[in-house]
């Protein structure tokens, strides 16, 4: 690709409760990334907004930087909107591993995927941090998938060998062969063709703690630091897990994950609902991130993440979908539920108890430029990917908006903070209708 | 119009915890109504399918029962995904009173009006239940739109004449002119030419108890007795709301309605989170109905509706959106909030606390099935319109799914129950295709 300009309205937002809207021009390089960005008003926009390379966007629409979802099961996208009425053990065991053991089948797992990274990048998704199976063909036709319709993706070979809480056919035989199996991953996502500019990252990934030895823990904490690859787990995220992790090794997840050595910048927890001040000061000073997934938590976590505390302690967080424990593909939709669920707990939920007494806990409420920074910033700060806002020395990442479309109704006079609160309100897959990522336009699939 | 017939996968319920999925064909006659319904592998079914009038719906569609809004602020509209993080006196004195006060213009009304309309339709809206503002000239436009469009609209002129709650330039001048603008308002809705079916029908509008006088409300009271003309108002919304009522009148909001002549057959409480077990056998009593608001509960009420309960005793309940309470006009969204809420409700939100003193209400969920029936028959049942599934004898008020578009993967093999998990959770504005209302079709406005 060669150098290119793109002209509009630009809304993003490089800290917390702060947002900027401008109309302007960005230079991108040939490599993908924000060389200039020149307000209107200025010759440098009125240079840039003449060349011939330039796309100008018309003027209802709004530029954002692109989406990232820190925490997706990919081979659960078939089970999208099912069974969430299930209790956690009969949704993991006549549901969810069932359906992960059938990616034996590359071919299976080639459909599956396509579909799922075109959906996601129809949302606006242009980071994803991908939990896969044990699987490593499967696996692999995750990363080419990302490669092929060119979104930046994390994907994990999922790492469990726990013969007690694994079913028998579906788990690494041994804590040797799960070391060895993310490993070859490890080379294999590196070495494919197409993937020389690192688009598409290996990740290690033990599934959670409780499926895991600590042979097996351990052994990722040393390849981990060895390899330099992201880390990424579940921790925390229930009242069973967390208990069960105290109760086995003596400590939180945190602090296990730390032990051995899988605690490392940018490793994301995914849920972490019932970490407290001790968790979160060690996640934040090893910077690691949470992964927050409001919907799921919804169903499978019985309670809610003291997100209002974690941003106020400044730990990296970003939001996660969590296919199939959450329903939507959509980031939108768990930002807005995001700002819904920390209304409820800070109102508490019994109607019947006088407001003091019904379970809230005071200032939890967290606002939408906030979800609107865990969407786009927030996210890619926790991947260490340089993007998330429309910034020079970003990577241009980013989504058009038609401010005008399905339930959105952006108007010219509306301030940044107001076209925030719209776009996560309202935003969806038909408000999107253009996505780089990388600086490559992304080829969308027409929804027909 | 004349009879006709539509042939495909129908989905619908007539009880809480039911749904019914089968390939079948329906009669419709030219009133609009369902006079036959064949399933597939019968010969009257063939016999229907092969008419030249007969719809043949795509098999990856599916058709369901038209939903019902039972609470939405038609002036509201500009307004929606706006100033949710403000408290409620503010959002009421600052952003909603002075928008409602522009109603005054007509053409204003008519432009927003006509929009709304649109898009409710194109949510799979076929039945809503408006509150418009005080102005008569504004609220026929929303009578007009609705009949221009389509839909099954009950709007309400509202009433308002309490000088301390009310703006001095935004209420009635008095109980009487408040009365003789709602009895002008019901002549004039009954006599605009276009409804001679009656499509669209006036409602009486008490604002809600603050906001009113005692005379105001009795005459309203005395009005729909001898009108037998529908009722609505807010409920028990608020703590302040609720605590407000008893103390001014010395009972709640449901036991003051019905002294007031008020709680009548079909009347529409919105939100009512406050009432208690003696409410709610009033309401049930009375064969009156209570409208959740999920999404804009969690932002206004500080609290989580008791559902769970109200449809446990037998409470007629529908879904509504609130706009602009609520920042979404679809009520699918509202019914996966229903039951997400009804989730953190069950189990609290204070991760800080054991799981028994997180603040949760046990047993309290509602399960996907059940806001599926709110959304569809328990809307219609509110309203007392025969309608909300696809039975002989209802109304034919439907809306077609493509059942491969947006976040939507239904499969062939999906139970009843698997499909209606998958449309709550998924379904919106873009994968909705057709639109019936009265047996009509509705010119849906293409989403540019
Ligand atoms: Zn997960
Ligand atoms: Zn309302």
């Amino acid at each position: 690709m060669s150098e290119f300009v793109v002209c509009g309205r630009l809304l993003d937002t490089l800290a917390l409760r702060e947002a900027t809207a401008e109309v302007a021009a960005l230079r991108i390089d040939a490599e993908g990334v924000i060389v200039e960005r020149a307000p209107d008003g200025t010759d440098a926009f009125d240079a840039l907004r003449l060349r011939d390379d330039a796309i100008v966007l018309p003027p209802d629409h709004v530029l954002i930087a692109g989406l990232s979802d820190l925490h997706i099961h990919a081979p659960q996208w078939p089970q999208a909107g099912q069974a969430l009425d299930r209790p956690l053990e009969d949704w993991l065991g006549a549901y969810t591993f069932p359906l992960e053991a059938r990616y034996a089948d590359p071919a299976f797992a080639k459909a599956v995927y396509a579909d799922l990274v075109l959906s996601l990048l129809a949302c606006g998704t242009t980071s994803a941090l991908y939990f896969s199976t044990i699987h490593e063909e499967a696996s692999l036709e995750l990363a080419r998938a990302c490669l092929a319709h060119g979104q930046r993706g994390f994907v994990g070979l999922v790492a469990m060998d726990d013969p007690g809480l694994c079913p028998p056919d579906y788990r690494h035989a041994s804590a040797r062969e799960a070391l060895d199996a993310t490993r070859r991953f490890i080379a294999a996502v590196r070495a494919l063709p197409g993937n020389d500019r690192g688009l598409v990252q290996p990740v290690i990934t033990p599934r959670f703690i409780p499926a895991c030895s600590d042979a097996l823990l351990e052994g990722l904490g040393a390849l981990a630091r060895e390899t330099g690859v992201r880390v990424q787990t579940h921790a925390s995220e229930s009242d069973w897990a967390h208990q069960h992790v105290i109760e086995r090794l003596g400590c939180t997840d945190s602090e296990a994950l730390d032990r051995f050595g899988l605690l490392r910048p940018h490793t994301v927890l995914a849920h972490a609902n019932f970490i407290d001040r001790d968790d979160r000061d060690r996640i934040r000073a090893r910077d690691a991130a949470v992964a927050h997934c409001p919907i799921s938590n919804a169903y499978f976590a019985n309670s809610v993440l003291p997100l209002r505390e974690i941003l106020d302690e400044g730990v990296r967080c970003g939001l996660g979908t969590d296919i199939a424990g959450g329903y939507t593909p959509s980031i939108f939709e768990n930002a807005r539920q995001a700002v819904t669920s920390s209304r409820l707990r800070e109102s508490g939920v019994d109607a019947g108890k006088p407001p003091a007494l019904r379970g809230g806990v005071a200032g939890a409420r967290v606002d939408f430029l906030e979800a609107f920074y865990l969407a786009t910033r927030g996210g890619a700060e926790a991947l260490g990917v340089s993007a998330g806002a429309l910034r020079p020395g970003m990577m241009f990442d980013a989504v058009a908006i038609a401010g005008r479309r399905g339930h959105l109704r952006l108007q010219d006079d509306d301030t940044a903070a107001t076209l925030v609160q719209k776009i996560v309100c309202h935003a969806g897959r038909e408000t999107i209708v253009r996505v780089w990522v990388d600086g490559r336009a992304i080829k969308l699939k027409s929804d027909e």
